[in-house]
């Protein structure tokens, strides 16, 4: 257990949620922090039936301090975090910045917990699209090796944060009522429409967030061998990220087995009944710390080929309940 | 030139642009006539500065008739266009009744204008997602022929006809306002969501609209060892279907010759600059006849692939424009 546990971006979308996932876990401590920008700090926020405070995050914040859960933007990670680190405390860090560094572990407990347990410095959250993508690939990756994955995206407004999400609606009112709209947060307008860029170049016509799928993949997997094609593109939802996945592996997985493998794997649901319509979407799937999979067929055009359809609450899983989970296992330890 | 034009199905959504189009192109025929079901007869329509009454669909409705093209429902396609044979007319059929029988064109005018030239019997126009992805398909195939196609779509509700827009307008207002509202066509919401499934259950855990696209492809290119495999998912769009293609070729094509053969194919725009946020989008290719391809890139999964992303009016290029391009390569003739 640990002392003193710090919330680093409290007040964000990604912060509200985590909060409320300890409250709802039961996560012991003796003392919680909550810790924003000075715009934030003094604000208070209800927990396990206390009124806590809102501190303004400072680099001399974190003495006293043993867990720090973080979710902010990449820069005040890269200020602040090795502050906490220097301070003695486990740091759980939601953001990019970090997660790429060799000395960083980049977890999703169900996968690779040792790379948590083991760690001397930053513990980084993969990103939201990345870790529902390795969730479901783990249980194939464990029949047989995956050698090749083509995945194309269909993320929610969520993902670019509240004003992300006021663009969607605010958009879509305008469009509906034949009004104009000027968005805050997307280069194009996102309501009624399909943008195929997220992030910014980054990589022979890729993206940031698509090579972050190629990257981040590679180190929770440890296997610097697998092909990834990601193509990441933003749709009109709110909330939840859905992936249409191809894989091919070494041997062939059929989909029974494939299903089996899901249906087993810890934090996957499987939602497959085609001719029933059954099957994952951000309609059934938000507000769940699952990852949902369905769809699951095998590859026509290719004999060791499989594909699937993917779909879970980027702000959960993708973001605060892995990050949750981490400290859980940390607390366990 | 034809004496006599009939449209088939006129008051539909993609009839009325058959019509403009006739119109806009300045399609010359003696005379033309509008049919429709018994309810839309008798109802008038602005052509050409005259206004054509609406006759009711029969099977005697044809004597006289030198062209028919036919845009309806797949039943009333099978019940009615023999008869238009029968009559002696050429017929030109956007339903996808009649697409995958031997006797039976399927021509997409850039591609395989002699189908069309020497068809017997009914001519048909493929399927909305399909067209697009052939086309794309096409100049890069005359490169280096591609052996394998993994592409996932990203489907307006206008391909769900009148009732299908209606329900997203109804489904956005209602779920912005907080009210629930009873979906007419989707079996899910399509408001604010992503549905994986357009059609139903066809084959080994494919639906109907995804091997339109295997069968369809194969036929158009006449090469049935193409390997395709598709997911195709309807979002909350209007107008305009967008594509993540995957192709695999014999020998590499490289971006930039795909970009350039893209460039100098009859009908394909090329909207590709990442760095600068310009690609194709429902939102900026919407009423153009033509196909847009974007985010051409080297697949970094594979040394032989090659991705890009497609958006085209699934109205227009993926079911009028097609048709009334068909017909005016009979005109020619």
């Amino acid at each position: 257990m640990f002392d003193t546990v710090a919330i680093v971006g409290a007040t964000g979308a990604v912060g509200q949620i985590i909060i409320e996932l300890l409250e709802e876990r039961n996560f012991e401590a003796k003392k919680f922090r909550f810790l924003a920008s000075a715009r934030s700090a003094g604000k208070t926020i209800s927990f396990k039936g206390e009124e806590i405070v809102v501190e303004e995050l400072t680099k001399d914040a974190f003495a006293g301090t043993d867990l720090v859960i973080a979710s902010t933007p990449d820069d005040i990670a890269a200020e602040y975090l090795p502050s906490a680190i220097e301070a003695g405390a486990k740091v759980i860090d939601e953001s990019g910045y970090w997660r790429m560094n060799d000395d960083v572990a980049l977890v999703i407990p169900e996968i690779n917990p040792q790379d948590a347990l083991n760690a001397q410095g930053i513990i980084s959250s993969p990103n939201c699209s990345t870790t529902q993508m390795v969730v479901a690939m783990k249980p194939l990756h464990d029949i047989s090796p995956i050698r090749r994955v083509i995945v194309s995206t269909y993320q929610a407004t969520s993902g670019a944060g509240v004003q992300g999400d006021e663009d969607l609606v605010q958009g879509s009112k305008a469009r509906l009522e034949n009004r104009d709209y000027e968005y805050k947060v997307f280069q194009h307008p996102i309501a009624f429409n399909a943008i195929p860029q997220i992030g910014s170049e980054k990589y022979e016509g890729y993206t940031s967030e698509e090579m972050k799928m190629v990257y981040e993949t590679r180190k929770i997997l440890g296997d610097d061998s697998i092909q990834i094609n990601p193509t990441c593109v933003r749709i009109p939802v709110w909330n939840c990220h859905s992936e249409s996945i191809t894989v091919e592996t070494e041997s062939p997985i059929s989909p029974d087995q494939a299903r089996e493998a899901f249906a087993a794997f810890p934090g996957i649901q499987v939602l497959d009944n085609l001719s029933e319509s059954v099957y994952p979407m951000p309609s059934n799937c938000d507000g769940s710390n699952d990852v949902f999979v369905g769809r699951i067929r095998k590859d026509i055009s290719h004999p060791n080929g499989l594909s699937f359809w993917c779909v879970s609450d980027n702000l959960r899983k993708g973001a605060a309940t892995n990050a949750v989970q981490i400290a859980e296992l940390l607390a366990e330890q």
